[in-house]
């Protein structure tokens, strides 16, 4: 009856596993390189005319695949009160569809293990990262491209093959996509599953491990495994988590803020914003311009849409062409946390963003890509050469290679001494874990940014020994 | 610091009285009335081109303010895949703005009160109801009609003069609205209010009391006070609830099934389903036409919109015309309750309606209006002369006078004996009443209807009794 408990118990036994013999943690990055090298693969950077199956409209310069489907390339034009009076225009990614981010799990020996890809996206750092078990829009999983079947597919549609242990509808990266949101999900099956030469078996303890490492664990991944709980049915800590949560919140409605608080806080600035999200035309799209080889901003700054062609032998498809965004810097998102009234709090901003899905959304402190609407954060000092002692995870992270290219942001978690006094500007608030914890689970509410650093949390204090 | 467990105990207080010196209950429907008799008030019908203020636009047909504000009578293609393949097309209600329904409370000897007003709607029945204090439009309470100030609106907007006890962005008819959500807020303030005479002081027990009464809390008082939790902050019910739910779980995360599944099973729905929303054009919408008197159905089915003129001597305008939605028969809006497993569960329906904000929200077991969408439920029958002895709640409540044009619906929660066999068609899912205020608290997932059933609970037993 009571599958939630179960389930957090099976996370618990996970948990402690740091290390597997059905991959033993040493060999991970080893492996990882070996699919790397057994397939051949080539991205080259071709222009936007040429991007084979993709047209430009004439009326509105928008960008479609031929068969209209997996995503448009369009033009924005956003007028908002919050933060503060401003209009901006950007280039958007529309892509209404619901996909599929789906980790399977099977235990080995009692231990809970996550069946990890090794795939390849065009835009990753490295091309091959570890990434969930499907990835893949309904487009891709209906077949749309006429590629091969969806490896794995059929244990996240047909609910007898296995028990659901996570399962949400969760946003993506509102400054980039319309609205995106992907079911993150994760099936432990009993059943004997067939081995392929791309897949490999982690406990999540690995995987926490292999965060520690820059441009290994991709996006996708890191945003399903944020829906894991740090505690089980009873708000009691995971023993893995229990040496860096031991001064934290495990509650999941207690803290500086109560809950209801937390939801009339952000109800506030809901309802006090004007914000008018409205699709305009992208060629002549103020501000941007386009030649042969991308859409760009006058400055360069912020990113632009390119083409590429992709050669792979291990995909669906075996060749194709895209647009993608590839981002001007590397980006900073970070947390700033401080011990108060005992309690480990994370500084929260409700972040505006051009595609979010419902105005606002709870993000990090810092999320900097220089251009961006809200790049003017007063907190970006913090995160800038911080004293190694305040570091409590400090990675860098890939965002999806399918969409962006080279987009690659520093991931950092900084503990503040509780003496600093931080002024607390509007549109920021103090939430422990455990309510961060609260509020994924609803949806709708942490950005995948938010969520991504909650992924890197487990082994924080361990990398900062 | 436990700003939320000081409100939950302060409701308690207030629960507990279900009479008050402020004004005796035997006292409010003749208090009612004579608001009424004080002022004088002219509805009538006016054609389409004769709503003073409005015009319709030659391209579109659709229905606008002159002022391009208040809301737009447009028309809305509907292309779904759940509950079936189907499409459907309808004029809907645009209002982007997010309006206060705003309560404002106080203690007379230490009992909470709330500040009702006596307020005329245009559409409601018995023309005068109880309302919360404040109910405005953003256009409304910014002057865009040249009118008064809105009495009382200071609470609401300044935090300083009191403190929040409820604060949701809440959803409204996803079947007459596109993506409408108003600020659902109580605020409790230490300060001499000043009195007004179209005002009274109600505590919640006197108000539960009157909604046993046919059309006397109108729709924006129920949505508020259905924000207002049956237990303390420990997961303990108030007194008041304890006859009723003595047998029903308060626990937020207890019942058949896990909050945990409860999500993954409202996340499988949307993420299968496939809608398509657009606005198209109200001229020409297949299925509907318009005369001078109103834009309707060719069966005259659903609704109907028409046009009326408006005099009041106690509004914040002394007259105008406006047009407004007109159903075509009274409506029917029920749980089905029972017994599980020792706790008292609803039967709820994951309801697809065209405007709704997120596909698909938390709606009552039936909620019936003929041509409607989703209006033949498979549950419809148990409504439709019940036994008396299954009857915890039943009378007919009023839905917003302000756009709707004396909409009615019977309001009705029915407990079926433990040993009647229900088999749950895909799309329901049992929940207790713990869990459903634990889902109203994060909005976005209880639709209006339930919200309104929910609020009308807490004497329940004694109506039946």
């Amino acid at each position: 009856m009571r599958r939630d408990l179960q389930a957090a118990q099976a996370f618990l036994r996970s948990e402690l596993a740091t290390d597997s013999a059905v991959l033993p943690t040493a060999r991970i990055l080893e492996w990882l390189q070996s699919r790397r090298d057994a397939h051949r693969f080539s991205i080259k950077q071709v222009q936007l005319d040429a991007v084979k199956g993709w047209r430009t409209d004439r009326d509105t310069g928008y960008i479609r695949h031929q068969s209209g489907r997996f995503f448009t390339v369009e033009g924005l034009k956003v007028v908002t009160t919050y933060p503060r009076d401003v209009v901006f225009y950007q280039p958007i990614i529309n892509q209404p569809e619901v996909g599929i981010l789906g980790i399977l799990a099977r235990r080995f020996d009692g231990v809970l293990h996550f069946m990890m890809q090794a795939k390849m996206e065009p835009g990753n750092i490295n091309l091959v990262q570890l990434s969930p078990t499907v990835q893949a829009t309904r487009s891709n999983y209906s077949k749309v491209h006429g590629g091969a079947a969806v490896r794995y597919l059929e244990y996240f549609l047909d609910r007898s093959r296995g028990r659901v242990l996570v399962d949400q509808l969760q946003s993506e990266q509102g400054s980039f996509f319309l609205r995106k949101r992907n079911r993150n999900i994760i099936v432990e099956t009993d059943e004997d599953v067939p081995q392929h030469e791309d897949f490999c078996w982690l406990t999540l303890g690995q995987l926490k491990a292999m965060l520690r490492h820059d441009d290994v664990v991709n996006m996708d991944t890191r945003t399903v495994i944020s829906g894991i709980p740090f505690t089980d049915g009873n708000g009691a800590p995971f023993r893995g988590y229990r040496a860096v949560l031991a001064a934290s919140a495990m509650a999941r409605d207690q803290g500086e803020f109560g809950n209801g608080e937390i939801i009339s806080w952000l109800t506030e600035l809901k309802s006090l914003a004007d914000i008018k999200v409205d699709g305009v035309p992208l060629d002549g799209l103020p501000g941007w311009s386009r030649d042969e080889w991308s859409i760009h901003r006058s400055d360069r700054s912020y990113f632009s849409v390119i083409g590429i062609s992709v050669e792979a032998d291990n995909r669906e498809v075996k060749g194709w062409c895209q647009p993608i965004v590839r981002p001007s810097a590397i980006g900073t998102t970070g947390f700033l946390t401080q011990q108060r009234r005992g309690l480990l709090h994370f500084l929260v901003h409700a972040r505006m963003e051009a595609g979010v899905f419902d105005m606002l959304e709870l993000s990090p402190t810092v999320q900097y890509l220089p251009g961006g609407l809200e790049s003017d954060s007063p907190f970006l000092g913090y995160f800038q050469d911080p004293p190694r002692e305040y570091v409590r995870f400090g990675a860098i992270q890939s965002e999806e290679g399918g969409r962006f290219y080279h987009y690659r942001n520093l991931n950092m978690v900084l503990e503040l001494p509780a003496s600093e006094r931080i002024v607390v500007p509007p549109g920021f608030i103090w939430m422990t874990l455990g309510q961060l914890q609260e509020f994924v689970r609803y949806n709708n509410y942490l950005n995948i940014e938010a969520r991504g650093l909650l992924a890197c949390l487990a082994l924080a204090e361990e990398s900062n020994g």
